[in-house]
């Protein structure tokens, strides 16, 4: 009998760009990185799907997902939460949900100095979230206006994530060009998972609950957009 | 008139595995990245256009070529140059090489200390270069085996690349699960095309001279496939 291959699918719609990435067992196999004016909606299953062809899997072999589960966007959230749970219902296999602020935070990683992810919430605000350089939380995670971060209790930091640029200038921040990091974020999700103490096991109670972390004041935002 | 829009192409077929990326100005479009067991030479081109078809670019709007050229495979890297050198004839475009070791060692510059970078030569080999944090080189590039690395002059170092697992332990290494990285070798041009001084000029003589840097005596390995 051939043994099952372990396949992991990881994605990340949750902000403007998003990204994709394929394991088998410890290797990475496929990914792709995707920042066009076309909304997750239209991008995620067709990137999936060209990615599941390349490697030569069905998607009935996706046996373990991975998702960046926010803060983020409102929409690219819940596009990328519902497509996890899809499969996740289909195929009977472990959804596992990760901190976004965590995962933009992961390439500086054990470089010598606390970590401050910045994301951009849009509306004048950011996401936010301080961490030592093992990714243990300091701070937060918050939603507060760019300035408000000054106020908090840090030294020198790596300061990482699409919100970056937003924040007003302070000596306390070092940060790289984003593209030095040649960073995609669905890659990183397997290395939270390595971290995280999560088991792996399918339960659907938990994934029908599953909810997308906003951070933000559902009902405000829901009243907001309508 | 419409401004035309500045596309820069990064691609590297160095490695077994291989990666693009598009850049529209400083920002990044799309990017992949595929480990699959059929060869670049059927890859690279499908991977390539339907990159371009997702961004709503043409072939001709590519104005400028990014590549990572060696140490690396001995195919592998003969189609890259050859795809890269293919487009930047047919568009009259600037094409920049860079060395793959210090691409490879990109993702940990400025994280405190020097970087060993190791490349999987195969024939019981590593390609192999250290790196300052700022990415200036100490020593190297050599092609050895991979013992012969401990003899190098070096204290605590960060430990990258697709050749790290081959090197013997050793306490002077510091590595991290490579899928810590989420690196896309391909997205990291940008950043050494940053740092270098080379100019963004087309000019067919040079084009038509650039070679692979294969480090090893051509003439030998080519005996030695026939």
């Amino acid at each position: 009998m051939v043994k099952p291959r372990q396949l992991t699918l990881a994605l990340d719609a949750s902000q403007a760009s998003g990204s994709i990435a394929l394991f088998e067992g410890e290797s990475l196999l496929y990914a792709s990185y995707f920042n066009v004016s076309i909304t997750h909606s239209e991008t995620l299953m067709p990137q999936l799907d060209a990615a599941l062809k390349l490697t030569g899997f069905a998607p009935a072999e996706v046996s373990k997902i991975l998702l960046a589960n926010g803060p983020g966007s409102f929409t690219g959230l819940r596009i990328g939460l519902a497509t996890a749970k899809g499969i996740a219902y289909a195929n009977r296999c472990p959804l596992k949900a990760f901190s976004s602020l965590k995962l933009a935070a992961l390439p500086r990683m054990h470089c010598g100095k606390n970590i401050l992810s910045v994301i951009d919430a849009r509306m004048k605000e950011v996401y936010a979230a301080l961490w030592d350089e093992e990714l243990n939380l300091i701070h937060g995670p918050e939603v507060c206006p760019p300035q408000a971060i000054l106020d908090w209790d840090f030294d020198n930091v790596w300061l990482i994530g699409d919100g970056s640029h937003i924040l007003p200038a302070d000596d306390r921040f070092k940060s790289l060009h984003p593209n030095s990091l040649g960073y995609v974020p669905a890659i990183g999700l397997y290395t939270l998972d390595l971290l995280s103490e999560l088991d792996d096991v399918y339960d659907f109670a938990s994934l029908a609950d599953l909810q997308p972390f906003y951070l933000r004041d559902f009902s405000a935002q829901i009243q907001r957009n309508n």
